[in-house]
């Protein structure tokens, strides 16, 4: 999932009610490895059991917030947002500045599925979900019926 | 100046007209060195004797277009685009696809001035301009102005 | 830890054994994440139950040897190999050709402790072991150190 | 070229020689754009009139020595040693650190030719120069034969 790295009261409640989700789906949450959106979505999936993973911008893994299980650390400054985008199926894209929206160009360049939760509306290729539940379906969905393309 | 790989005639004249202003400003065309809106600029800042960098997303630095005098060959896939910005005074974004909004995304993010002609309307601090020339003179005075602030 | 694409009988047994000593230490194993000297300490690695992360060249993490858990695509090429390096706390260092050599290269560069298997002799800072036992307890022990340090 | 980021007087004189064949030669410079070996390679380039490019670890071109004509930023860290190599049609390597090694593995491994002037001997595929005029042509005419395979 991406996201701003900060974020109000009311986007932090439902990052972190998507994190819960995606760990009760049984998927691995890969985020930038910040604060924010990044940590409250963390903080969902370390509740219920989840697996985190991130990918953060600098060489300093202690740069993670404290939900991340996998800090990747990488050097390339905004540069990590491919990788972000890279090592994702499908992307949650919440509200976020221009390093989200450099994300989530990324995902609709090479075709990932974005699924979106009061983020930017430059593309109708982004699916709109009401809710963490739909959003978390979808974009887990999405990401099957990919794989399932490739095979 | 960053756009899509293929243009319009509209666009490609427009982007030859940007690339004669730039040469003839004595500036260097930094782009990313594929065919389209890139190529149209370069082969206009040619006509008019200037120098023009192309950082190509691949290894082979015969990817880049017949206009460009220093091909920077990178092995990074997108992640050229970064580096577009990255060495970028200031922008001139043309329409592009999700390719250009990454860079429009990152240039917003690095408070690298971007003039806009006729591309993605994302932010208000993407100041637009109604002809090449006018995109041109902005791009070069907002360029100098920063430099200054850091002087 | 780092090493070749393919090893002998002899080398294969030997990464698997430094695999399965660094999983019953209970840490994470990080390498390139493909065949070879990789694959055999990730086999290793899980036959004691523990983590492999491996850091992928391409974009695809179907590239990733069967025994590794967390597959992290780069799509930065051979530069992936200084993320492997980036990524590790200390490195064990098997025979390997000029991809190996380029990490101790990095890892000497960056002050990371290196502990040699029968790899390039390049540097007196490489510390030689002679078993596998050996490597993973002076690995361990110059990775804690060099934590309490920054402490 | 490669070599470290400082030189003795000796190397730094061999450096300066090299960059004047090379720009006698009409080549142009490739090199990390700092100090020591590069930066007196440069001079010696520009004394003749040659034309350099620095590719350089920061994202301030302003890091680069004052003989370089094109600072190319990438952020990248030590990862721009890679497109060092990559940006390179052959390599002449002085004397250096890790860094310096980093960048000779990678070149063995991609296949770039290398000629040595007194530097890390771990490979018989590294040419053995005596002195600038023999390095450089060596390095010009092996590149040129691999040009001439590719046609």
């Amino acid at each position: 999932m991406i996201g701003a790295g900060d974020c109000s009261d009311d986007v932090c409640k439902l990052a972190e009610e998507v994190g819960e989700r995606i760990a009760e789906a049984g998927a691995i949450l890969v985020c930038g490895g910040m604060g924010g959106v990044m940590e409250a979505a963390c903080k969902g999936a370390k509740k219920r059991g989840g697996l985190t993973i991130g990918i953060l911008p600098g060489i300093d893994k202690d740069q993670a917030n404290s939900y991340i299980d996998f800090p990747i650390v990488t050097g390339l400054g905004e540069g990590r947002n491919l990788l972000v985008v890279r090592n994702s199926d499908s992307v949650i894209a919440f509200p976020g500045e221009f390093g989200t929206l450099s994300e989530i160009a990324f995902c609709l360049k090479l075709g990932k599925p974005v699924v979106g939760l009061s983020t930017w509306e430059v593309s109708d290729k982004i699916i709109q979900a009401k809710n963490a539940q739909e959003a978390v379906d979808i974009a887990l969905s999405r990401a099957k019926a990919l794989q399932k393309g490739y095979e």
